[in-house]
């Protein structure tokens, strides 16, 4: 009887708690190896097995529960054998929560040099240091388990927005083969693996891409090339589009998107799971988001303004400084402003998450999602630009 | 009777608690408006109001009790004005302990360009922006009482440590004049005011200086122009025949100084107050303080080393990161990894000062000096750069 009363569980431990009865919205549970996560989710950005100016303690205080890291830049830098050698990824950060790693296959295509794409796999030079490496499915298996993570996905190519549709339908093609040599690298769901759905944002492709992704069956699906200049509608209805093949009983997972906005969009649209540069990548750059939008730390009416960034926020910064200092931090150059800025862009961004959770269990996701992006006045869409959503950070 | 008990309290509520009967080496108490201070005590460097990389909460956490800001940083951007209007240094940086700030005169004569000394003042352009500005002994005391700051410092000249003897002279006598107009323009001990004592490394210079400063009375003596590439031989001469001119119920601060066994030294020549960027910039470089002596992070010995910094440290770093980590930040240009480094080093250089108050209270500080000396084997001494030692980090 006992049995009988628990929600029923999907691969890896994947639990649909409720759906909002009015939008594709989920709350679900995801459980691994390193704790429970609360979905829908937004997993930081840690590419060198840190998210950029924090520390562990700090994640945990924002109310992280899962991060994601590059095995691209592990794999480059210090290796996957040096960390496997010093007990694993988590023990490496000090992160003792889930981990997921990428394959690594965006880095190479926007980040190294020479690279050339074939059956087998993707070879390029580091951009560090030039030396040659190739990345096939089996490799990025074999590293991904090495770091340890909770969470590894296949390897997939994600072409431009704007490449045709004959390009698009070839590499979703070959996305597919990789996917199945990935799930034969890796015939287990512990730890968990992830198929990549790809297909641009052309429906049909998208369709035979999630439905052949399905088959070969995971724990979970993400989108892929998606964020990337597309915009906003585009990306929108591909999502919409593309989650209705997916299993109701896996966890969704759209990479590298986005904004507050794109999150609550999305969402109402059936994902479950985020990861994106833009909370980190943006404090770093001064660019504070709000309750009510988005602010610029640098200008000057922030001077002399002794408000916190958000009045609505508990987070340290917020709690303990003021926009003056904030500003002065970040015109005199000083790392704490970096730091601080983050630590409030990440708490906004998980707290985003906090209430999107609490909304859909409560059956008010719709009005949630309306008066919450009606009071985000200033927030602009997506970025159109592919810097803004790189996957690493 | 009950006041009688209590030890006799000397200007600015310092209280000399207890003297080791072998060495100077004194132990005491401050009392500022913003609590108690300790002594011997390392006062970690604030340059722009903040400790570089560290939040307030994390100097609590190293049990610090004061820091350092730099009056001619804070004068020039954001401006002193700008600080008093939002309520004072201590809101604006969120730091509720008490503050020293310097004059700014030696930030004039090492940054600013086109700096002229007259009988006035120090005419200077604004490393920033070139804009023109004079600080007198009565702007600086005004700039400093504006940023509220617990601890005010007298206006000085610091020449370098090779300048003739003429020009020590010359110039120790018209840091005595502007020392007098400070006491007239802040004629009060709250806040307190420190005079300085120069003369270089000339005996007799540094004790007309000492006895004239003494004469004029302050609520502490600080020795300036020390630590600036005399050597380690001639700065410990120095302390030790100048700390003898100065009243026993009075602190004294030596200023800029200096590395681990640098404040030992000192301490027993009858130091009670330091100040010094070697933890935060060192951090910064990747150089660790450790019971053993300094560690390079950087050096590929340590690409797997599972050990933390210092074994004897329970600093937050130490408790959770190893040493293949730390250097894995570093090369990987990770923030992170500064911010590291420097709660290490501060931790060490505020954990061994509390060593040696403990020390001297249970009548131990030499034997103490010694091992804790002998331990840093690799150690060196007084840097040779002035570099090393500027005042604001």
């Amino acid at each position: 009887m006992t049995a009988s009363a628990a929600p029923p569980r999907g691969p890896m431990g994947y639990t649909l708690l409720a759906t909002d009865p009015a939008t594709g919205a989920r709350r679900g549970r995801l459980q691994t190896a390193h704790g429970a996560v609360e979905t829908p989710v937004f997993m930081p950005v840690g590419t060198q097995a840190t998210v950029k100016t924090l520390e562990p303690r700090d994640l945990a205080a924002a109310g992280s529960t899962i991060l994601l890291c590059n095995t691209y830049h592990l794999y480059l830098r210090p290796g996957h054998a040096l960390i496997e050698d010093l007990g694993g990824l988590h023990r490496f950060m000090g992160w003792d929560r889930a981990i997921l790693t990428d394959s690594g296959g965006y880095q190479v295509l926007s980040l190294a040099e020479l690279r050339r794409i074939d059956e087998d796999g993707v070879a390029f030079r580091s951009h560090l240091d030039g030396s040659r490496h190739v990345l096939t499915p089996e490799k990025v298996m074999e590293i991904q388990l090495a770091l340890g993570a909770d969470i590894l996905m296949a390897l997939d190519e994600c072409p431009p927005h704007d490449a045709d549709a004959a390009y698009h339908r070839a590499s979703m093609e070959r996305t597919l083969r990789w996917a199945a040599r990935c799930r034969a690298a890796h015939p287990s769901d512990e730890p968990a693996l992830f198929g990549i759905v790809q297909g641009g944002t052309l429906p049909d492709l998208r369709a035979r891409s999630a439905e052949e992704t399905r088959r070969i069956g995971f724990s979970g699906y993400a989108l892929g090339g998606l964020g990337i200049g597309e915009g906003p509608a585009a990306m929108y209805a591909t999502v919409e589009s593309a989650t209705a093949f997916l299993p109701a009983d896996a966890p969704r997972y759209l990479m590298g998107v986005g904004t507050p906005q794109d999150l609550l969009e999305c969402i109402a649209r059936g994902v479950d799971m985020f990861d994106c540069v833009l909370p980190t990548r943006n404090g770093r750059n001064g660019t504070l988001f709000t309750s009510t939008g988005r602010l610029n730390i640098k200008r000057a009416v922030h001077a002399r303004d002794e408000r916190p960034p958000d009045a609505d926020c508990a987070c340290y910064t917020c709690r303990n400084f003021s926009r003056a200092y904030l500003r002065h931090l970040y015109v005199s150059g000083e790392i704490l402003g970096l730091r601080l800025n983050t630590i409030h862009n990440l708490h906004y961004y998980l707290d985003l998450m906090r209430q999107a959770r609490q909304a859909i269990e409560a059956g008010g996701f719709p009005a949630w999602k309306d008066a919450t992006l009606a009071r985000m006045r200033v927030e602009p869409t997506t970025p159109q630009h592919a810097q803004e959503t790189r996957t690493d950070d």
